[in-house]
């Protein structure tokens, strides 16, 4: 099931009902913890595994696929112990021969972890393109001067709001936590700017390169 | 000229003293009101041309060097009528070779745009990984986890301090009008977190996809 994860609840429900020991049914949406509780006591929990592949792009649909685009990337398997260990083994392998590898979790880790490397990246890029639309009425001006680094962080600002809104508002806790730090972080760049203090503008820079340990 | 663009001013200020009319002098900062103001006394003030081509990535040094990596991008080139028209025709042309098209602006308005399809982006990417370095105590989890989406809005924040502050202070002005903005901006998607209204969420994100209209 990879629908929009508002409408994932109720039409999993349905499936939980009718689903035989012969079907497994797996989710690949983005938010795991509501899901989660929302089907954990129907009796044929075990027959759903819950899964998040951690790859895409801003695009959508069939036509937005790219050969390979899952191989290298992680895959988390949320609550692994209450699915059925053949129904586990089956879908890690259909994971595996995209070239992903497995990571398991529990179900509101995941959803902390999502917000930080994923949902959080989604915000900033639709509220800087918002930014732009909003102060820079030289539309030519962009299309002319925009160089890679402009396209790399606005780019998630294409993505579709009827994917990301409803996962944002599903792990709205956690985003919010993630979206208060990030506006703390940003008006300590304000400060360094207004106060004209060149030594912890420094700093802060220093420090955020420490990101290049994490990531390649 | 490409060095950061504090030292770019008096190190040009000398050059403008020994300069001969057989010399061109260019500069490649990301910022030029500042500099053109500068230098724009100097009797031999014709021999420079101030420029500012729109490419780069987060990694410094010659041994950075991407082929082709300018192709297809834009050149500005700043107060070309205060330069000798046969230097700036040099200086064309080698942008040109290097497959970049040239844009003509005056200072003042080069700056006021560089904040919005440049400076902004660094600020909001080195914010971004101070974010998640703050808050996520799990290395290992981002490490595994960070998808496609979290490298492209992060990975400006690998960028030279040595490079960037001097920019964000000489930019100063313009750099915390765009800031102030992107900050209303995200405010604006905590309140629909907080008060999970969810069509105003929609209505910010939908007018956001307006940017694939001016970037690819």
């Amino acid at each position: 099931m990879a629908i929009p994860v508002d409408v994932t609840i109720p039409v999993m429900q349905q499936i939980m009902k009718i689903v035989t020991d012969k079907q497994i049914v797996v989710d690949a949406g983005s938010t795991k913890n509501v899901l989660c509780k929302a089907i954990a006591n129907y009796p044929m929990r075990n027959r759903f595994v819950a899964t998040h592949p951690m790859w895409g792009t801003e695009y959508s649909g069939p036509e937005a696929a790219v050969k390979d685009g899952f191989a290298g990337r992680a895959c988390v398997i949320c609550e692994k112990e209450k699915s059925d260990p053949k129904a586990v083994e089956i879908v890690e392998n259909i994971y595996k021969d995209l070239g992903m590898h497995i990571v398991y979790m529990d179900a509101e880790p995941h959803d902390v972890h999502a917000a930080y490397v994923s949902h959080i990246s989604h915000i900033t890029s639709f509220a800087l393109a918002n930014t732009v639309l909003e102060k820079e009425r030289e539309e030519d001006a962009i299309f002319e001067l925009a160089g890679g680094g402009f396209e790399s962080t606005v780019r998630l600002a294409k993505s579709s709001p009827a994917m990301w809104a409803p996962i944002f508002m599903q792990n709205r806790e956690n985003v919010l936590d993630v979206l208060n730090e990030h506006i703390t972080q940003l008006r300590k760049f304000k400060a360094c700017l207004e106060k004209e203090n060149m030594e912890y503008l420094y700093e802060l820079m220093e420090n955020a390169n420490k990101i290049q340990r994490i990531i390649k």
